[in-house]
């Protein structure tokens, strides 16, 4: 067997890396010959790469590490419980330790009456069975025509076939196309939507869609409506104050299902356990996965109230994964979650990170490229702009400025990522207000190295 | 927090499972008023429950665990990846070594030019990644309507809504819907479905039903077919011979690309690395999960052709999971592979463990319940039949018998898995010959308990 270590050099491992591993969201043939840095060890906030470089990691991975990396508690519950029971299945009438416990945890943590565990190994899973979950609740009510489910334009809730059309990405539909019954409507991004509205008037204009598409749709149509709390991978939207109570009137109004999608916002990410609790959403289901691990393992759910469950549970309920529940996967997810509870952290987020990173988030505002800056908790964008004052979009193609923003990042040794010329962090729930300052000088380097490549290279033109 | 533990009471454990946990495919109010049984600990191919008892598994946990239970070696690995990286992302531009080691590692054991690896937390992700991957290809290619794919009833490809559309359970189908552009034909099921005919008849016609598929649908819309080498979850239905020389020819005449779902065959469950080195099929895609980590963790990918991933590589392609290339994951399985091939673990199969289960397995046909006995390298069924010479089907509802047969197993403390009335076995790929032999006491005790009872119930009668 050939042995690859962090030893090897990195043109070696990049060429291996080109010729075998086909990067997600990436033109492949194109990444390989530009060559991939090799991240090779992490702790906190902090990546190191195969030459040596320390990187400060503004996303948490991917919006997952809210403990920060390297905590030697998970590799040893890891270790203990593939000792014990690496795997077993909970098919056919039997279960674990491990799994009772986080279901239980999950239920207790979890708001209202969201008491009963479906597990995945990620969001997209999570998100698949919910769209399962929704059909087979109003099929065994008696009503199967309830089968549309509502989205937003820009919404993410994963990759899968299912979950890719629950989200509202247009790229993503372009390649795998989408399935039937299920209806996008807008999104409440007053930054790059709102034209002469305020936000407050856009917010509800917005959350009143969702009521004009379940008459068009019809009533007796429409299963259930779900979104992210804030929007995570479409850039950070963070919708106006009006927005969520309207969405929970309506819901309410309509009877029909509400799915929040915490698969970012949840386990502190926004100030609270849950982003349903900061913006006073009343779920019938949440979705979860990445932060519930802090990524340190692959695992998801769907946590589901009372009355749902009541009725999934009535017949038999034809889905479940290989990993759903997985021993190792849900040991580990517990001693994060203990980890979360027992340092509070989140009471960190609430009361020392987060106002921090927002007090030093809004002054990017007097930045010549940023002309709205968006923060919840330990999630924050940027609207990079060359006019302020209108709101206006570059000329040239749209991610082109963003782009070359996270480019910058990059090179400085601190992890942003662009969507659009959106700007984002979300980095570890654990940072310290000096690290913050840290990011933030390497932000404000990369912001003007970029300006200065934009003056440049003529990029700072309004579109018509 | 609250601290659940192994030491407690089973029946509290129960108690907090059923008011928490949802299981799969379950019904799930049944379930909790009769009670689970909690898996413990395990070790080799024995679990124990909490209240101590050893149970024979002959399953692999759900066809994954081949090395077996409990090897210090992967818990080892496990934490070391944890304390140096537990998670990093590679979406944008970042790799790390475990995923680059475990992608070379999975081009040299794959067949043909199968180089490149697309990977996912589990096979329902591969699966769901596969109809991305075959869509995108025939786009890039120019030929966007191309997105026809043919699988087969009764196929199993994983549980999300677009894997569980490509495969062919009715029941699934039911609850959770199908999406567009899947087109399924009939199984090479001989026992149950092949009339008069010699299975060597059936197999060709079986396999033609694929050539009038694609001339039926339009040869310009075929993207690709998809099947397992030997279907698992529909009752391990082994083709007759020639079947699939005939399903490769008619492939190879039309261009369409072929996709062998690997998940159950892969990584030495049929007597090779691969199950289409075992059947002699040459795909362009194989979908792996399950025993590339023995299913300490979740990982599953997409082993995909030079050819194709040259077309997907020429754009961005638009998916991927938050935990593609799990660095844990990945090294977890990087040490199951090393294990499997240094410990000549599939040797011991095709030498040792799959002649000696083979001979005891078909021993099996002379008992009064048994029809057909029907067996791969380590996965074999039986198909329980009122009548030998008719092949005939039990007058109660198709499972009934089935269930009977399990239940007494579960009983008898050895595990198999009943689908209708066919059961079969799966175990992990070290089992011995000693342990073979205890694990056929067991068999046999539970099938003679089950014809007693089904006697006794008035059960044992032919359909009309």
């Amino acid at each position: 067997m050939v042995t690859i270590t962090n030893h090897m050099p990195t043109a070696e491992l990049q060429a291996l890396d080109a010729a075998h591993h086909m990067h997600p969201f990436s033109a492949n043939t194109e990444l390989g010959r530009e060559g991939v840095r090799v991240i090779t060890r992490a702790k906190g906030v902090w990546l190191t790469d195969s030459e040596g470089e320390e990187i400060l990691d503004g996303m948490a991975g991917l919006w997952c590490v809210n403990i920060g990396y390297g905590r030697e508690e998970l590799a040893e519950v890891a270790a203990r419980q593939m000792r014990e029971l690496p795997y077993y299945n909970t098919f056919f009438k039997t279960t674990h330790v491990p799994v009772i416990a986080l279901a239980q945890k999950l239920a207790e943590l979890a708001p209202g009456d969201l008491n009963h565990v479906f597990f995945s190994s990620g969001g997209s899973d999570a998100n698949d069975t919910n769209i399962r979950l929704v059909r087979t609740y109003w099929q065994n009510k008696g009503q199967p025509d309830r089968n549309v489910i509502i989205s937003r334009k820009n919404a993410y809730h994963g990759s899968s076939v299912g979950s890719s059309s629950l989200g509202g990405m247009a790229g993503m539909h372009a390649q795998g196309g989408i399935i039937p019954n299920i209806h996008h409507i807008n999104q409440p991004n007053w930054w790059a939507e709102g034209g002469d509205m305020t936000p407050a008037e856009f917010g509800l204009a917005r959350a009143r869609e969702l009521e004009e598409a379940i008459l068009e749709l019809g009533q007796d149509r429409v299963a259930a409506f779900i979104a992210e709390p804030v929007q995570g991978a479409g850039g950070v939207i963070v919708a106006p104050d009006t927005y969520w109570p309207e969405i929970q009137r309506i819901c309410d109004k309509f009877g029909i299902l509400l799915i929040a999608d915490e698969v970012i916002c949840g386990f502190g990410r926004t100030g609270n356990w849950f982003g349903s609790q900061t913006l006073g959403i009343r779920p019938h289901i949440m979705t979860v996965a990445k932060g519930m691990s802090s990524g340190y393992v692959p695992i998801g759910a769907s946590i589901i109230c009372d009355e749902v469950a009541e009725v999934i549970g009535m017949e038999e309920f034809n889905h479940g994964y290989t990993y759903s529940g997985h021993p190792v996967a849900a040991a580990v997810a517990l001693e994060n979650l203990r980890i979360l509870e027992e340092e509070k952290i989140i009471d960190h987020v609430r009361d020392v990170a987060a106002p921090y990173l927002k007090q030093k988030w809004e002054s990017l505002l007097v930045h010549p490229l940023v002309g709205e800056a968006k923060i919840v908790g330990m999630m924050g964008s940027i609207a990079l702009t060359p006019d302020k004052g209108t709101r206006a979009k570059f000329a040239a193609e749209a991610g082109t400025v963003g782009y070359i923003c996270r480019e910058r990042c990059f090179k400085n040794n601190v992890i942003m990522r662009h969507v659009g010329d959106r700007m984002i962090i979300s980095p570890p729930l654990v940072i310290t207000p000096a690290e913050i300052d840290e990011m933030f000088v390497r932000i404000h380097k990369s912001l003007d190295e970029a300006h200065a490549e934009i003056l440049e290279r003529g990029l700072f033109r309004s579109a018509a």
